[in-house]
């Protein structure tokens, strides 16, 4: 048999795919309790689902033809209105938008535009897993910014200053961060802009979790002085909309970009969905996203602070920041784990085994991460997610007391 | 503002796919007669549509959740089995394959799977044009072999045997062929297979039209002797089904194939589509896809017969080769464009202008193709076939005489 390339050494099978995978098979046979997962456990919008059916009867050849590889121009309007109401920029949407099958071809076809060999991407660590592989893809150097949980996983400007070189091409910045769910300072979003206008480097701004904001405002980055010419913005309809299975997302920059991610996106999927873009151009029309988050935020709120509750009371010596947006706490288990004489990972494979419960091991986010578990708190409602984090700390204790 | 990487030097935007983005705009203003696009007219089977509206209405959050990064299983079971029951061979649908988002992101995550920095591939002169800039972006060297219309299209294996090379790692077969309709012979594929063998390369069989097929059997060539070690298949559902808008498709080859293809999937995509996957659960499950072809193939031959009866009537100096499959002629129109002296893409270009007819220059599809065009014959029903004919017709001789 013929090899494979060389730079399928690069990646990894992702463990929370994986376990996206085997749940639904392992569901069959017994109860789990999954604080595994970045999706709500919330319907999408009742309108959202009603336009798929409407265009499903009413003009099925359009709902499943094709459309550009743009993606619907209708679709781009108004999530560039959308996002220039929140985040005060508005992006041309015929020249500097392009519509992708979620934030991960986003990011993808934006660090295949953005990196070539031997540029280096620097990451917050931990971060979303998704980027240090994808960089890697493209052929650049990862460099860790490291953050953590006493500073509330905020990376510090000094600390940013001291990783620059002339190979620094891209700073990404996702924010709200998955798994930390921490929100980064205006001052950061200030200096940062300020260091890649200087060192000329691109930004790229994941927006993912820009509408899964509890406390503070938007980033509102691409208004700051410089920030045009340097920001390159991808986001996910997923998470704002509950959508994740719809695959779709956006790319927005600079002309140059959007023409590059275009270019890339040919070869990753052609087009966006059509029915997927429709059932969007409904969600961004008359209010229905701000009506569903009206509804959706508090009650991922609710359920972050009764999660909060739930791990201060039963498992007392774990270290969490309370994130201020996206769907996870970040908690620091080193105390346990110690105790226990287990890493991260074989702790949740032993957890899932024995109790039924699902964590992801924080090892997966970086190399700074060891001792720590990612804990999604909009998947399970409140009874159970007091049901689950019991169940972690009977596990924990019946190990080490 | 920072660059861009150097490897968008390699790629173009697709004059087809800015086609399919501008013609909904120019259909606004005018009538427009479209032998462009690659997407049957008629619609997707009632019974997909159907079981899109239950699952919306009844499971509407498993609809729009999501699955793992190879795609349902139920699907892929379902798939394989259509496979093994048409081409006689059959693949392990938990080992042996992912769903991708289209073959579009099957040919590119096979791409980058196989090929890396100085290997070689060889493709079919002309090709569909997504072959050519995908294996560029894995860093392979792209060989041609060229083939033409006084030989129905058919490559030679001579000529292939003259080209291999110790680089040569990749062959692309893809049969019925776009954008000439070849579907090729069987001495052809068993020698291919032979090939691949003794000088260890793999076959990415390409099998997006494997249903389209006017005359003629399944190709069968997983079934040959060192086949299953040396080919990787790629297919879709956008031409079988009629749903090129709901972006699925598949990949299936050894276990290492469909390891390396999920690694690269992880950031092209994720995961695919749920509701497009429930969707063609239906569309494998019941005979629907074979009481769908029966009508619709019929239909689409009806249209190849009367397409090629107008070009010979109407552009009698044209030379063509009947396509066996596929939805299209690549009609050399040598003769008339010396007349006119205009290139293919200047040709097409005035066309549209002047008539509100799209056809595609074929100097896109290869550095073999030029002076001819691509003419889909699926697009339009038979009135239209006429009237954009004579159109085009009137347009060469108006010029010529």
């Amino acid at each position: 048999m013929p090899t494979v390339s060389d730079r399928i050494d690069l990646l990894h099978i992702s463990p929370i795919r994986r376990v996206a995978g085997l749940l639904a098979e392992a569901r069959k046979q017994r109860d789990i309790i999954s604080f595994g997962g970045g999706a709500p456990s919330l319907p999408p919008p009742q309108e959202v689902l009603d336009e798929m059916i409407r265009a499903l009867r009413e003009e099925p050849k359009a709902a499943c033809g094709y459309v550009g590889t743009r993606g619907l121009l209708e679709l781009r309007r108004l999530v560039s209105d959308d996002f220039a109401r929140e985040e005060g920029t508005k992006y041309d949407p015929e020249n500097e938008m392009v519509i992708t099958d979620g934030a991960s071809e986003g990011v993808f076809t934006l660090l295949m535009s953005l990196l070539g060999k031997g540029d280096e991407v620097i990451l917050t660590d931990p971060t979303y897993l998704g980027f240090r592989e994808a960089a890697a893809l493209a052929g650049a150097r990862v460099i860790s910014l490291p953050v953590n949980v006493e500073e509330g996983y905020q990376p510090d400007v000094e600390k940013l200053k001291a990783l620059i070189t002339r190979e620094t091409k891209v700073f990404v910045l996702l924010s709200p961060d998955n798994p930390t769910g921490r929100v980064v300072k205006d001052d950061f979003v200030k200096a940062l802009v300020d260091l890649s206008v200087d060192h000329n480097f691109w930004i790229l701004y994941d927006a993912t979790y820009r509408d899964i904001l509890f406390e503070g405002t938007y980033l509102k980055i691409c208004s700051l002085p410089g920030a045009r010419d340097h920001v390159a913005v991808t986001g996910s309809f997923s998470k704002e909309a509950a959508i994740p299975g719809l695959r779709l997302g956006y790319v927005m920059g600079p002309p140059a970009v959007a023409d590059a991610v275009e270019k890339i996106k040919q070869y990753t999927s052609l087009a966006p969905n059509t029915l997927s873009q429709m059932a969007m151009i409904k969600f961004f029309s008359n209010d229905v996203k701000q009506r569903y988050l009206k509804t959706a935020l508090p009650t991922y709120k609710a359920r972050r602070d009764f999660m909060a509750k739930c791990i201060r009371e039963y498992l007392p010596e774990a270290k969490l920041s309370v994130p201020h947006g996206a769907f996870y706490f970040f908690v620091d288990m080193k105390h346990y784990l110690d105790d226990m004489k287990r890493d991260d990972k074989d702790f949740c494979n032993r957890l899932l085994e024995r109790k039924s419960v699902v964590l992801i091991p924080g090892s997966f986010f970086g190399t700074n991460a060891a001792n720590h578990t990612r804990v999604t708190f909009v998947s399970e409602p409140e009874e159970r997610i007091e049901a689950g984090m019991k169940a972690v700390a009977g596990y924990v204790f019946s190990f080490t007391f």
